[in-house]
């Protein structure tokens, strides 16, 4: 095109968000993003279904929402039930589901609903970035519940909660990632589920799990999902097939009563999410996601221990985690001296791309040498190479970590 | 689940539309939605680019985006530029183009960038029925500009702007469907487009050009695209490939200078749209678009003729409409008598769902006895029955049309 001499300055809606920049490709050694193991993604499985689904109903493509109606195809929902029942404990129907373009879209349907300027909701001090990005761009306050390795302190939730009734306030809702919190990877024990739920009745309150990670666990062991337990109704609960099978696929779906779901159903304005992808993961999945899981979470376990030995070998003591059970990310303390954010940015400039903890949390001071390292995407080599270049990186910035044995070894070797 | 019993209603978000009614099933002759020909879906073009695209890229879909970053998927980039270079006289490249879920994600993204509340859009006075109800949420001033067979009016565009100005304001865009006008069918021929140009320039208004029927048109010829005729930049193009291809694939497209599209990625937080529908769609197109189309013109060509000729024959001289070059809709006049949002509802128990003429205009009382037909998904026999079950419908209702001549020999034998 001829170049913009067009001022569109004054025009702009005040208050956009600052323009994007241009994408300039990913890091060398890319420990960010929800991105997946490339090795895994069931490539022959999605031919094979694509194939025998677009032979079969590829002619209702004509027809917007292949004539499924708005909460999606059908069949995907039909899986979605199955599957929920038998992993969460969920008792729900294909007509208690709403498929979705990926799990933003959804958060964005639930924040939709319920959120107005000056509202507040509830979530966990360390968060899911985007959640919080969500809020803040909505002018929503944030009250962050610190976590423990059971996940959120109920103690404090109900401090939390009497809180904002002492003053006159009532939270929207309760956001949770139990299963498989994002970052600090703990997994909410079934009984302190239980005193969630009870807390959300005592001051109605509803609960918004997220469970977009609950299919990576390593035992396969999991809590019913906090949905499944409620009697009231009091949860939205929410997932994706990013994780399990691919984040480049955009599936993501709501469960929750009909009075939440008429209400997402009626500001989700797209006329339907993709078709072709909710079609191929209906058919892959129905006889094949368990396995799958199986398969892929084996792997994803390896590349976690590549991880951890890996930072246990290049910062030695100097980098503190607890060994998640599950996911794809582990939540690392580096010693109080560094300064996540600049380690962040002079890592990148060495191709080593981190999430720096204070993107993640709403407790920046907590997390001020705190990052989170995602292991999904790396080869093995790749991590081991990263670290080793993030080690160095820190070493020249903070003077952390001290020189590993086998450095200093092979040094001496010279 | 067990039946909802908290109540989620003081919660809801103040002001949000009404929730949704549970999905029935399409009408038996549905003349509504942009529903394309299901026999003219290439189910066969898609399973082959489905196989090779993922045999070759599918490890790819790991990573959000497919690492082609926020934009869309490369290779679809640069088939559309091919496109719009060879069709709409368009010269840009894949950095120009910004790859959406569906064009009414775009719509949303180009209003997200300039619209808020109490702004003023200058529209077509006849519109699609999904950007006037966007309008209309947004809480944005509507200027209706009249159309001719050639599509909008300039001398009453240029009042409409000479009118604002003086009342001390400036609209934000100026928004036309210009290549088989929605519901109305027109092409607004080149000259015209310059006059628009220019009219644009001398009140600093954008063009905000929807471009999402012009692949469809009988003989193959339309004017260059008003994006492709501006020096200034001064013109979003959106498109999409739900009436090329199959609108259950959501994908669609803007073509902006980057001070817009910056702006509309800032606000796009979806991490990408599906990457599966996008690869399929570049390895069915690069080599196939150009003599689909063809194909698939020539089948609507034969369904708009069907149509035409049933409502010849069971209307009369009672509907009234202009051939339309292209598209997939008829846009028809019956008699002032006809309160066609009463013919709606009647003719939905019948069995025949129509678009009422006051949801695709800004003019309510023009429109009043108006509808919009859509022929490209009913067969030629459900166009034929439908056409005479809605002619019966409203004979009863409002008296019109008189019996037609094949029906009352029918009668005179019996």
């Amino acid at each position: 095109m001829a170049s913009t001499t067009f001022d569109y300055a004054p025009l702009f809606k005040p208050g956009l968000p600052a323009p994007a920049v241009r994408w300039t490709g990913l890091a060398k050694y890319n420990f960010i993003g929800g991105n997946n193991d490339a090795a895994q993604v069931p490539v022959d499985g999605l031919i094979a279904a694509s194939t025998a689904v677009l032979k079969r109903e590829g002619h209702a493509l004509a027809t917007y929402g292949l004539a499924h109606g708005p909460q999606g195809y059908r069949p995907l929902r039909d899986f979605l039930a199955q599957k929920l029942k038998r992993d969460a404990a969920i008792a729900c129907s294909a007509d208690d589901i709403l498929i979705t373009s990926g799990s933003l879209q959804v958060i964005d349907l639930v924040n939709g609903v319920f959120l107005t300027r000056g509202d507040t909701a509830i979530i966990e001090q360390e968060c899911y970035q985007g959640s919080i990005n969500r809020l803040t761009r909505l002018g929503v306050n944030t009250v962050g519940i610190p976590l423990d390795s059971d996940g959120m302190r109920m103690d404090l939730l109900s401090n939390a909660l009497d809180d904002l009734k002492q003053r006159g306030g009532r939270a929207k809702y309760i956001y949770t990632i139990p299963t498989v919190q994002n970052p600090t990877g703990s997994i909410m024990p079934e009984v302190r589920r239980a005193e969630l739920l009870k807390l959300s009745a005592a001051h109605s309150v509803p609960v918004f799990e997220d469970d977009c990670y609950a299919d990576l666990i390593w035992d396969g062991k999991r809590p019913p999902a906090i949905y499944a337990m409620s009697q009231s109704g009091s949860v939205v609960h929410i997932g994706s097939f990013s994780k399990s099978i691919a984040p480049a696929l955009r599936v993501g779906y709501i469960v929750a009563g009909w009075d939440v779901l008429s209400r997402a159903l009626a500001i989700k304005t797209d006329a339907g999410s993709g078709a072709l992808e909710q079609m191929v993961l209906a058919e892959y999945c129905a006889p094949h996601f368990a396995s799958h899981i199986s398969e892929l979470s084996r792997g994803l376990r390896v590349k976690l221990d590549a991880l951890m030995d890996a930072l246990n070998e290049q910062f030695g003591t100097s980098a503190e985690f607890e060994e998640p059970p599950g996911g794809i990310f582990l939540w690392v303390k580096l010693p109080d001296t560094v300064d996540i954010v600049k380690l962040y940015q002079a890592a990148l400039k060495a191709g080593v791309a981190i999430n720096p903890g204070p993107d993640w949390s709403v407790n920046k001071e907590r997390s001020r040498s705190r990052m989170r390292l995602c292991f999904g995407s790396p080869t093995l080599d790749e991590i081991r190479e990263g670290v080793a270049v993030l080690a160095e990186v820190c070493r020249t910035e903070f003077g952390v970590p001290t020189r590993s044995a086998n450095v200093t070894r092979a040094a001496a070797r010279s």
